[in-house]
């Protein structure tokens, strides 16, 4: 596997020129920050991500996790990284300052995040989720809790998990059985098995925070009856150090398909002593804090992997020679040309190269809602937070499905190398594919944003967001693009408003089609948007690159939308109609 | 991962109403064969598939291959299930009756080996190559060699091997290097070095035939100086039994993404003893002997791996209760609904089974003009050979990326659990992969199809291939599906003739588009034509699923064929107008 290299020129263009970013955090009331600041971050990630995270990435898919005595071993090298990345700052990146974090803005630390992820995702899979922990009790917990766990979970002295699942509780979390009994301390005793929990144990810090969802004994059935409970690895002693053992234990590890060197861990609650975080049967209304966040995320892990598949595959296409290119021979001193003056190998480059660049524009246009969620207030903060509503979904969705078919590309283009462990590429396939399932599969996603986001909505999340592309879409200089852009974000709002009249069973047999119809139309509109400001920077490959891209973006990428576009108007029927003894005829 | 059940009803209703294969055993001379005794083989390949091969796939897989001492090591049960093959004479199905084959239809073995793939892909590539193998040797060797080794290879006794690829030289063979010294005795001494040998070295058989293309001293330049070459493993001793062991060896074996079970050897030659195959520099004709074949075979491992996962996501959606269906409660008995009835679940497991079913009787018209080729003379030869030429490309490319995306569909179905390797789901994403990428690369495929088959044959096998859907529709009973099926007929005649006037440059560049164009329009009209005849068959749920997954593939699935028809009518300029430097900007 070819290092991997940040890109930052695409982010130093998407940043300053494209999302004028020193506008932005000026407008925001974040002046602190500019784009010199941002940029300079990203070069110390970037040096971070490429020498300290993504060495680690090949071996530790080989060396993978273990489970000894009940503690988990990850590879060789993980636990030196984390502790390079804790004391470099860079788990608090986002933290609240009252606690020790830096409060950055997201648009300077979502290229970092999708940085690890391009070097390592296993690596970068634990830290995630401590961001996450983060959210949920920075916003929820007793000031006390804060107090006491918050500094070390921002530092990144101790991590922090998510503990949903259960064996019969995943999509369905009503279904969940995981009890929480009251203490007379103020305590609860937490009795129960989760299962998938990333970063369950690890040997990277002194302590873990476990984040678990269970019941109170006289909750409501149901998702109305789940509360949300702040269980350490280790109890606190008197002096707020990690102390006696907790009842939890790692029951153990999953063998997976990826994400080797990431241990997934069957977490078993013997009685553990855990705190209340958020009000009794708020559990999900806490859990789902950190969705957006979290889902955004794992969109962001299937960008990482685009960009790490694309930029392996365009070094390998550039130096394998094999055969003469069809339109006559392009290096006449070497016995064949590289396979990179292949069109099919062309197209499947800049397909990669589409989905990585489109979702990363898309990522940072994320990005900079957040940063407007954060900072701004008013008319303006509601605005961005029905954006991120709508856009959470795609992003989730859209970046990892483009994650896998790139990765599935960058095999490809190595024909059989590709399917070698050695050459890192079939791994990026493997990894990737965890993306499309947790946080909430992707069909899910596809529901979550037909349904909750679009008609329980009224449109208005929707609206939003046209209203946000065609912000985008209004400063284009090239007329004749504009249109084609605008022609885009108006035949997409006519579909979505006529969606909303279709009966329940017609927008659930939609879901999965509106949401890829969406996602091309969003992209196509990111990819016109950011042409047209590419031909005025000075950078003359990359206005030319994005240029070209663009047109393959719009001629063989954007025609998919087509195909979507008429299973959602056929209604569900096909679907329903086949009766269970027709799917086999055993 | 649900125990695998060979679809013997959706064989039954192919073969016997829908290809009426006692017709055409009848109109082909092979009158021998009937459907009831292909049924019967089938019962006996299903029985064997399901309890003898299939139970070893999971552990394979985990145990996966190795090299002590120079010889592999394949998992625990495989040898023995070899033994079982061999002596039960599924290995003898195809192969000439005068060195002691059952000489088959190809419509009898080609279910058994789609069953085998299903069962334990890693398992069936060995006897796969073997084949390959006995029609090289069959079809080009010299007589005193065909009655030393076919005998074995035939019965299975032996195995075979194809050695094409090396380090640097993998689609363009042009590049190839090893070396064949004439040598007095009439022999030739083989040198040099091999990769991905599938089979290279087992502990299987008492002797393993090689083939390998290798250059004579005088040999021109490029693929017209390649002989082809058999190397055993032992050379046979003067009762033709193996004996002293041949100057070739196993040097590591692949660590790879999949196939586990399978060892992939890299082969090095010193010097050793092997016989010409075939006239001198003629190797490469001599292969493509065995390319239909083997290309073929390796799209009905896609459909192999599609079945099986269509068959674990059908059992685990019926079973796995998550959540109420939006159409309204299902089992109200239970706590949640089973998740095949929701509808994005239901679209996904359409989608399998519209692919695998569909795919499958893409693979029994296939076999229908092997068994036309194999058996008849004339005009009739010629127009079944020119059919084969034109779908093969298409069964290898588009079977084995159906494969991938039904799998692929299997893991999303059963969420976080397909992603962990006990379920068994994810291990066929893995090992489907290779089926994208051996025998060559499916763009290698595309451009196959695209120019071999349809531009520089003039048009004639896609026009032959035309005659012979053609001829499935005109019998069709519905009339306005009949018509359905002829314009899209017509449409891809159409663009067919119009690339034929395209430039090189955008003939390559209209290729994998104009390949999935070409199979979704081909998989269209054996829908129609499946469905037309199905609502005859006394089999009434089968009749009423393949009416309904008609529909669905119609509504769903065949629009895809209009973005790639967008693609290819505008050229290529999109493909090679981007510059070196444009594609990065570092």
């Amino acid at each position: 596997m070819p290092a991997y290299k940040a890109p930052m020129a695409d982010f130093q263009f998407l940043l300053k020129d494209w999302l004028k970013i020193d506008e932005h955090y000026q407008a925001i009331g974040a002046s602190d920050y500019d784009s010199e600041l941002v940029l300079e971050i990203l070069n110390q990630g970037a040096k971070f991500a490429e020498d300290i995270v993504a060495p680690l990435n090949r071996e530790g898919d080989e060396e993978g996790c273990t489970l000894e005595n009940g503690s988990v071993k990850t590879p060789e090298g993980f636990a030196k990284a984390y502790q390079d990345y804790v004391e470099n700052g860079w788990n608090a990146m986002l933290g609240n300052p009252d606690f020790g974090g830096q409060d950055l803005p997201y648009s300077a630390a979502v290229p970092v995040h999708e940085m690890l992820n391009s070097a390592n995702l296993s690596w970068r899979l634990t830290t995630m989720l401590t961001e996450s922990a983060v959210l949920a009790v920075n916003k929820h917990a007793t000031q006390e809790l804060k107090e006491q766990y918050l500094p070390q979970l921002i530092s990144g002295e101790w991590t922090g998990t998510m503990n949903l699942t259960e064996p019969h509780a995943g999509t369905d979390l009503a279904l969940l059985s995981t009890k929480a009994e009251p203490q007379a301390d103020g305590s609860y005793s937490i009795t129960g098995n989760k299962i998938f929990i990333t970063g369950g144990d690890q040997d990277w810090s002194s302590n873990i925070i476990h984040l678990v969802l269970a019941r109170l004994p006289d909750a409501p059935k149901g998702v109305k009856g789940i509360s949300l409970f702040l269980v350490p690895k280790f109890l606190l002693d008197e002096n707020g150090q990690p102390g006696e053992a907790n009842a939890v234990s790692v029951g153990s590890i999953e063998k997976k398909m990826g994400i080797k060197a990431s241990p997934t861990c069957v977490m078993n609650y013997d009685g553990a002593k855990g705190w209340l975080v958020g009000e009794p049967n708020q559990g999900l209304a806490c859990m789902f804090t950190m969705m957006n966040d979290a889902r955004f995320q794992v969109g962001l892990q299937g960008l990482g992997v685009a960009e790490a598949s694309y930029q392996g595959a365009l070094i390998y296409a550039r130096e394998r020679l094999q055969s003469r290119a069809p339109q006559g021979v392009q290096q006449p001193d070497d016995k064949a040309d590289a396979i990179i003056h292949q069109p099919d190998v062309r197209r499947m480059l800049l397909t990669q190269k589409a989905f990585a660049e489109g979702c990363r524009a898309m990522s940072l246009l994320y990005a900079k809602y957040m940063d407007i969620e954060k900072f701004a207030t008013g008319d303006e903060h509601q605005h961005a937070a029905n954006v991120l509503q709508y856009l959470t979904p795609i992003c989730k969705s859209f970046m990892t499905d483009m994650g896998l078919e790139v990765a599935s590309n960058g095999v490809q283009i190595f024909g059989g190398h590709g399917y070698v462990r050695e050459w890192g590429m079939e791994q990026l396939m493997r990894d990737v594919k965890i993306a499309q399932l947790y946080e909430g599969t992707n069909g899910i996603q596809a529901g979550d944003l037909i349904g909750r986001k679009l008609t329980r909505s009224g449109g208005v999340m929707m609206r939003d967001t046209h209203k946000a592309l065609t912000a985008l879409t209004d400063v284009m200089t090239d007329d004749s693009a504009r249109i084609s852009a605008q022609d885009l974000l108006a035949e997409w709002l006519e579909l979505s408003e006529q969606i909303m009249t279709f009966s329940p069973e017609d927008v659930a047999g939609a879901a999965t089609d509106y949401l890829f119809y969406t996602s091309y139309v969003v992209l196509g509109v990111l990819w016109y948007s950011m042409a047209d400001v590419a031909v005025d920077t000075d950078n003359a490959a990359l206005a030319a690159g994005k240029v070209k891209t663009r047109d393959f973006y719009i001629k063989r990428l954007l025609p998919r939308k087509d195909m979507h576009k008429s299973a959602i108007v056929n209604g569900a029927d096909d679907l329903l109609a086949v009766d269970d003894r027709e799917f086999d005829y055993l």
